[in-house]
C-alpha cells in the first residue's frame, strides 16, 4: 500500500554525477542490488548520519572517509545493512570501497560505502566486490532511474526528485534519489537519501545547507518511531556548471539553490512517509504556539507515535479524545488544557479542554474518511511551530514487519 | 487473546470494606457498570493520579477531596471516561459524589470518583445517580468478584489479588482488584487499581507506601506507551485489626504489610499487561549495568515501545537486530555499543557490538516461540536496574483498537 500520487519524475542529468545499478544477488537473484555513484574530480560532497549508538559499519567508514580525502565514489548495497557486525563489518565495508579504488587508482578514503537491509548478518562482500567492474563499466548521467530502483527494500515505489533552475544562463539541476520505507523517525531511520546538483559550492556551505534541509525534512519525519542504525543523507555538489563557486550563504544563487535543495528533501521525505509500510493515510501533525521548538516536537512526536492515534487513523475514526491525550502525556511543563486548540484539517475539534461546541461527528468523520490529514495542534502558550509527517497503523503494517525475515 | 495464567483469586474479605456492582446501561444495557466502595469510619485512603495535562475530571474531584475530608465511599463507572469534558465534566462528577453524601448525611468531599471509557463523550450522571441507592444497599465484604468484573472495558478477565499474614494472632489481609488492557504505560494508563487492607495505617506512611508500590509496578508496564487520561491507583487501610497503627515506615509489622503491598501491585500490574489489548506474548525488559536509573527506563522504553520489535516478538522472530538498534536509539549519551551484552531468556544474542559467536538462530527461535520472554539488557556501565513488563503488537491489537469506539 502507498499513499497518494508522487509519480517518479523524468530526471535530468546532473553533469558530473554517473551512476548505475548492478545485481549481486545479494538477496534475491537477479535484483540490482548494488548501485554506484561516480562523481567528476573537484566534485563536493557533505553527509549527515543516524545517530545510533549501534551506527553501522558503513556509517563509521563514511564519516571517516568524508573527513580524509576528496570523495570520488559512492557504493551502495541493499539487501544487507552490515550493522552490528563488529570489526568484520568495518572490514568489509572498507574492502568495498578498496576494491573501487584499486580498479581507479585512488584511495579507498575517496569511496563512500552505504548498505541496507538486514541487520546483523555479515555483509556478501566478495558478491559485491565481483560487480564493481561491470558497474563502473555502465555508470552514466542517465543511471538515476535505475540507481533509485536499486536501493529500495520493503519500498513499493521509487522515489526521485528533479528540478532545474538558471542562472545567468546557466543550468543548474537539483537531482534526488531516496529509500526507505519503515522504521523511519526523527534522525532518520533506514533511510538513504542522495541528493546532487552540478552547482558549484564550498564545502562548508555544502554541509551546512544539507543539516538545514535534513533537520526540516528527513528529521521530521516518523513511521514507527524507530531510528535505523544505517540512515545517511548525501548531498554532492559537482561543480560542472560553469560558474563562480559559493562560498558563503548568502547572495541571490545561494537562496535559489538552497530554495530548490530544501524542496528536493521534503519531497523525497514526503514520498518516504506516503510509501511507508501498510500506510493507508498521510498525516501532516502541524504543532504550533509552543513556548519552543522542543514543546512542539515533544507533542509532535507524541501524536504521531501514539499506536492509539494511528489505529484510529486507519479506522477512519475521528477519536480525538485519543488525540487530545496524547498531547496531555507528551511532557509539556505546566502544559494548560484549558489554552489548547486542536483542528482536524480546518474543523476545530477541541477547545476549552474538551470538545468543541462547534464539533459534529459528521465533521470529523468527512475528514478522516481522506487519504491526507493534518491534525493542527495550537499548544496556546508561545509562538515555536513545527511540522512532522506521519502514517497511520494498520494490518498490513504488522504483516510486513512480523513476515520482513521470512 | 491473553497471554499465561492470572486465574482470578478467591478473594478474603477485608473487615470495614464493603462493594459491589450494579447496572446503570451507561454503554451496554444489562451490563454491571457502577461498582461502589464502601469504607468503614477510620479508614485512611491514599491515591496516585495520571500526570497526564489533560487529567480527566473525575481525576481532579479524587485529588481534591483527598485532601479535603475522610473517604468513605469510592464510586467507579466503566464505559465513559469523563474525560475532556471541561468544565461540565468537573459538575457530573460532583453530582456524583453529592448524590451519595446526601443519602449517608456526608460532605461530598467524603466520595471519590472514578470513571474509564471513551473520551469526550458527557457522563450520563443521571443513569449513575439513579442506581446509588441500589448499589449502597447491596455492598457486602464478599462483593470483590462484582467489582472486579464492573471496572473492565477492553480486559478481557477481571484481576484480582488476595492474601493473608498473621501477625501476633490477628490475621491482616491485602485485596486488589485492577483494570486496564490497552492504553497503558509508565504513569499509568486508563488503569484503575484498588488495593485494600485491613491494616491500620497512618495516611502519610501508606501515601509513600503506595507511591513506592505504583513505581515499581503500574509505573513499570507498557502495552502501547499512551498514557492515559484517567489513571488511579487507590491504597485503601480500613483500620479495623486489633493492632496498634504503623505510624512510620519502620519495623517487622510494616515490613510485612509492605512485602504484600508491593506483590499485590506487581501482580495486578503484570497481570494488565497479560490481558494486553491482542497480546499473544508477555515480555520482560530487563535493564541492567545502567549509569543511572533513567539510563535504563530510557533503554526499556525505547525497546518496550518500539513497534518493530513488538511486530517480530508477535512472529516469534528472533530478530535481535531491531532490539539493538532501539538500544542504540535510546539516547543514553556515549553508549559504548561495544560493551553491550543482550540476552533472550537465557541466551547471549549480543555482544561486541554484534551478534555473540556462541549464538544460533535456532537458540534464538526456541526462546521466541515461547509465551513468557525476557529480554535482558546489560549496558555495562554501571549498576543501575530496572525491569519493564510489555507485551507484542498484533493484528489483533490494532483490530481491537480499529473498532473500539463501533
Amino acid at each position: 500500500m502507498a499513499v497518494g500520487e508522487y509519480p517518479f519524475p523524468e530526471m535530468h542529468p546532473v553533469a558530473g554525477v554517473k551512476l548505475t545499478a548492478v545485481s549481486a544477488g545479494i538477496k534475491k537473484p537477479g535484483r540490482r542490488d548494488v548501485v554506484l555513484f561516480e562523481l567528476a574530480e573537484g566534485s563536493q560532497v557533505a553527509g549527515v548520519f543516524t545517530l545510533n549508538a549501534f551506527c553501522a559499519a558503513p556509517v563509521t567508514v563514511c564519516k571517516k572517509h568524508l573527513a580524509a580525502a576528496p570523495i570520488r565514489y559512492l557504493v551502495i548495497n541493499s539487501g544487507n545493512a552490515n550493522a552490528c557486525t563488529g570489526e568484520q563489518g568495518i572490514n568489509d565495508a572498507l574492502a568495498t570501497c578498496e576494491s573501487i579504488a584499486q580498479l581507479r587508482g585512488l584511495k579507498k578514503e575517496q569511496v563512500l560505502p552505504f548498505s541496507t537491509g538486514v541487520i546483523g548478518e555479515p555483509l556478501p562482500v566478495q558478491k559485491i566486490v565481483a560487480v564493481i567492474p561491470e558497474a563502473l563499466e555502465k555508470v552514466t548521467e542517465q543511471g538515476w532511474d535505475d540507481a533509485a530502483a536499486g536501493i529500495m527494500t520493503t519500498d513499493t515505489r521509487a522515489k526521485g526528485f528533479s528540478k532545474q533552475i538558471v542562472w545567468q544562463s546557466q543550468t543548474i539541476t537539483v537531482n534526488g534519489i531516496a529509500k526507505g520505507a519503515g522504521m523511519i523517525k526523527p534522525n532518520m531511520a533506514t533511510m538513504l537519501g542522495y541528493i546532487a546538483t552540478n552547482a558549484k559550492v564550498a564545502q562548508p556551505v555544502l554541509q551546512a545547507l544539507l543539516r538545514e534541509a535534513a533537520d526540516k525534512s528527513f528529521n521530521r519525519i516518523t513511521i514507527d518511531g524507530d531510528t535505523s542504525t544505517n540512515d545517511s543523507c548525501i548531498l554532492i555538489a559537482s561543480g560542472q556548471v560553469d560558474l563562480p563557486e559559493i562560498q558563503t550563504a548568502e547572495g541571490e544563487l545561494y537562496q535559489q539553490l538552497r530554495d530548490v535543495i530544501i524542496e528536493a528533501h521534503i519531497f523525497l521525505a514526503k514520498s518516504i512517509v506516503a510509501d511507508g509500510e501498510g500506510a493507508t493515510k498521510f498525516v501532516a501533525v502541524d504543532v504550533s504556539g509552543g513556548g519552543d521548538r522542543n514543546e512542539c516536537l515533544d507533542v509532535g512526536y507524541a501524536v504521531a507515535h501514539s499506536p492509539l492515534i494511528k489505529t484510529a487513523l486507519f479506522a477512519s475514526d475521528p477519536n480525538w479524545g485519543r488525540i487530545v491525550a496524547a498531547i496531555g502525556y507528551a511532557g509539556v511543563k505546566d502544559l494548560d488544557a484549558a489554552k489548547v486548540r486542536v483542528h482536524l484539517n480546518d474543523v476545530l475539534i477541541v477547545e476549552n479542554g474538551g470538545r468543541a461546541a462547534s464539533y459534529t461527528e459528521e465533521q470529523g468523520q468527512a475528514v478522516m474518511s481522506g487519504a491526507e490529514i493534518t491534525i493542527r495542534i495550537d499548544l496556546g502558550r508561545g509562538d515555536s511551530h513545527e511540522t512532522l509527517w506521519t502514517t497511520d497503523l494498520s494490518y498490513e503494517y504488522v504483516r510486513i514487519n512480523a513476515d520482513y525475515r521470512s
